[in-house]
């Protein structure tokens, strides 16, 4: 056995594009990273036998399936009391998938799965920023926008194991369509990285005459990336796609505060690295949108885990929790 | 003794104009019912003098002290944690008011506190129509919006005792003004019995050539009743009014519903009263709003008890369930 650990566990995390996975220790060091592709098999049955085939060496490298406690994943629309996605828009699955069933079937171990913004929580809380914090939200500002809501330590699913698709709640009445659901004026229709980019081209269509280095761009290279660099750039229009965004996310972010009132709200994904251009006018927003009682009191932070680290390690942390 | 109860609990519901309490026994039993009144006493200790002449004597009636498991109070801005009222803007004391134990003093008597619409919810799983139902919300439609939101069969607090103002929530952006707050487009400007006054009179101005039989009342004489009186006689007006707040209302519903996934959402207050004309609107805005996942699984019911009751039974719960 190459390593002195006693036990490890392995953490997955099914993206829409890439899955990746991980050997963790139980103080959440992740011993070997690896990934495959989440839409090359469009046959579940392929993907776990491609999983298998990159996971079992590296469980027999670690010691054994005896030394392994289990397998946690996290993947969208992922159920925590059933073991199935269910009609995940993102993945190429569709439909229920059993997925907890085919991993332990396959690899004889007992897996665990959750939504992948719960993962990601759970990430935070035991080994993140939210370290001992009780009632937490972490959002996601990625390709869409996920959410994992704790309270009193603990992961909410609700009635049904569904709870917390913040993305999905209403912020602009007859809003923008999202493409995805037919919903008008959704969060994540706004801020997600697909919702920078489209106020960015609404606002360069409004602006016609504006100079803007984001004229410089086609459409299609035109992302939220690109958009960040013209920001930091300190081109007008780049800057009020930034101001727009934050005040939208700030404007949500003070209903959920409303709701569930947590000491803080972890950011993370790809828009977060947009840093105080978003952070600004997010605070502000949600300050300014909150009642008095609850005002000063939220802490808006940025995740400190690396984004791929937060759902891997939550992923793991379902099989250490239990 | 004149009864043969072994034990009872007070509740105490304290509202903006009156506050009313009953001797409750362990069963949900309300064996005597009175008030007094919320806006005579601008001295916190005279009306908790008040309270005692009151409830001491019905105390003595039912065995004295020696039964009495405790009292338990809901108040507006009510802080189960620390037992205070805060800033509450419908009461006459200002400030932060150590009510519980101002009231433990007094009778020396353990006393809890909590938010009114805490104690609306808590009646409701308890003795009301979420009697063994682990997840749900309770919408209080009265003068202002109430909420009450039960996670895992508890109250959901947050991390400092003030979860759960979803009146507050913006559900119009830059909407109406709330006169209390100076919010724009908080829910609670739209369907309490305020915003559907307010919401008539619009209507009534911007269709100021159609008859209506609104337009025999004086903007003093036209409350959410009158509205709903002239409603069910038919008048125009006044039917797109209870469609409007309807559309509001479960659009906001569908945004909690994303969040905490809750198997029951009961409706209470003075506007419930309107029923299926609030009701119909209401649920076909909240279907239309939740992501597919979520459709058609929410039970939208209004409150099986009687308004004041489900407060002091709910008040009383507080001591029983300790």
């Amino acid at each position: 056995m190459p390593n002195s650990i006693s036990t490890f566990a392995i953490g997955i995390d099914i993206g829409g594009t890439t899955t990746k996975f991980g050997i963790v220790t139980s103080d959440g060091k992740i011993l070997h990273h690896d990934k495959i592709s989440s839409t090359q098999f469009a046959d579940i049955n392929l993907f776990i036998e491609e999983l298998y085939k990159k996971i079992f060496p590296l469980i027999e490298h670690y010691g054994g399936i005896k030394h392994c406690v289990g397998i946690g994943v996290g993947a969208p629309n992922g159920n925590y009391y059933s073991g199935t996605i269910e009609y995940a828009p993102n993945l190429i699955w569709k439909g229920i998938i059993p997925l907890a069933f085919l991993i332990q079937q396959k690899f004889g171990i007992k897996t665990l799965l959750t939504n992948d913004a719960n993962a990601a929580a759970v990430g935070e809380m035991i080994y993140g920023i939210a370290k001992n914090i009780k009632h937490f939200i972490t959002i996601t500002l990625g390709t869409g926008v996920g959410s994992g809501i704790v309270i009193d330590g603990k992961i909410l699913l609700g009635h049904d194991g569904f709870a917390g698709e913040l993305g999905h709640t209403i912020i602009r009445h007859n809003g923008r369509l999202h493409k995805g659901t037919g919903a008008l004026g959704s969060l994540e229709s706004y801020v997600s990285a697909s919702g920078v980019k489209e106020t960015a081209l609404e606002f360069l269509a409004n602006d016609i005459h504006k100079t803007s280095l984001l004229n410089n761009y086609s459409t299609n290279e035109l992302t939220s990336q690109v958009v960040y660099e013209c920001a930091i750039n300190g081109d007008e229009i780049a800057n009020k796609v930034f101001e727009f965004t934050g005040e939208i996310l700030g404007e949500a972010l003070a209903n959920f505060v409303m709701f569930s009132s947590p000491e803080m709200i972890v950011l993370f994904g790809g828009l977060a690295n947009a840093g105080e251009l978003l952070m600004k006018p997010t605070k502000e927003a949600m300050e300014k949108n909150l009642l008095p009682i609850f005002r000063n009191k939220v802490k808006l932070v940025f995740s400190s885990l690396p984004e791929a680290d937060a759902a891997i390690l939550g992923a793991s942390a379902l099989v250490w929790k239990k």
